[in-house]
């Protein structure tokens, strides 16, 4: 059974891991006969949106307490997780990928990624071990991998794509329903609910990440 | 097109919505070819859970802004919901339903529902619309519905299942994978995480619900 990674940054849309995305890939992975360990790195949130209103609040979180709302509780600390112990790791988007993750959502192309996971997406690449990265977490490995010009979706938002390339990466254009595969670097990519408009047309480019990505594990 | 409501009680299994449940029941639904409406009370969660430790905490949050996460802030007061723009109705788990919603986990057979909660519920019976409910949510079916002896899952429990029965409700034995339908009343319940050990488990079961309280509607 092959076991793989699902990088997590909180706990929905606009400020941590988009919630129906973060489902939809335990879901497949399970379904397409592979186990789940749910990862997160213990740190402070970037800020607290109110989901209702889409305005910040004064609150406080952790992106690994929240995270465990969506893993029920069963998650990693990203700094205890072995390359080793993984076959392929996905990371699901929302605002969370490049607000706590990264801080691409303040600073493009220039954006710093956790440590924690620098290091998990270098180790795996230079394992060759499959990841996927879905929504506007892409950009999270065109940072980190940006060395190896990587080929990534991340929807249409020309601003963002521009980062992209900026980075050294290259966008390339895909439908919510679809997936591009960067064979040299073994990624696999979706652009989700950066362009996707229902949970069906993001859960269709989502199962054919999975697929894909177990296929190359 | 047949329009669903979904009804749900906070962001996480311990103090809210079962997140997964949530998501798998707008999937389903979608696919099937539904709309869909997430619907919460305004009201305070009765309270948090860290789901990292599953410690409460001393923090407050509000039901319908951290179910608005799971409905990506597309979602309704209770107050609003008119059952007349509704074909049917589906509860999804997690503690919520009996900490929020109602308070079954802390009273059983004596619990109250939230009289927005009591009055959809009631309504959409008297007007033979279809009602499913996961997990737990069946209790608060079985208390509003006392009078109408209604017959639905909830998992093994013993104590569960006897409060069930101390409503006036019959307890219907069933897997995590499979639906209870009561014909009489037009509910359709599945024991989903309080016996499922897997989100696809939960998900097949789910599913079945789904098909069923569209067909019914």
């Amino acid at each position: 059974m092959k076991n793989v990674g699902v990088l997590l940054s909180g706990c929905g849309v606009y400020d941590g891991s988009e919630i129906h995305e973060a489902v939809v890939t335990l879901l497949a992975l399970e379904r397409n006969g592979a186990s789940t360990v749910c990862i997160a790195p213990d740190i402070p949130q970037h800020h607290v949106v109110n989901h209702l209103t889409g305005q910040p609040t004064d609150e406080t979180r952790n992106v690994l307490v929240e995270s465990a709302r969506i893993a029920r509780g069963e998650i990693m600390d990203i700094t205890h997780v072995r390359t080793a112990d993984l076959d392929a790791l996905v990371i699901p988007g929302g605002f969370g990928a490049a607000k706590n993750l990264s801080d691409f959502a303040i600073k493009g192309k220039d954006a710093e990624v956790h440590p924690g996971v620098r290091r998990l997406i270098t180790e795996m690449a230079d394992a060759k071990k499959p990841i996927g990265a879905l929504c506007i977490s892409p950009a999270m490995l065109a940072k980190v991998l940006e060395d190896r010009h990587p080929q990534v979706t991340i929807g249409n938002e020309l601003g963002t794509a521009e980062a992209i390339e900026a980075m050294g990466g290259g966008h390339a254009v895909c439908e919510a329903d679809s997936i591009h595969v960067d064979t040299d670097n073994r990624l696999v990519t979706t652009p989700a609910y950066m362009i996707g408009t229902s949970i069906c047309e993001v859960a269709a480019g989502i199962e054919k990440l999975v697929k894909k990505i177990l296929e190359m594990a």
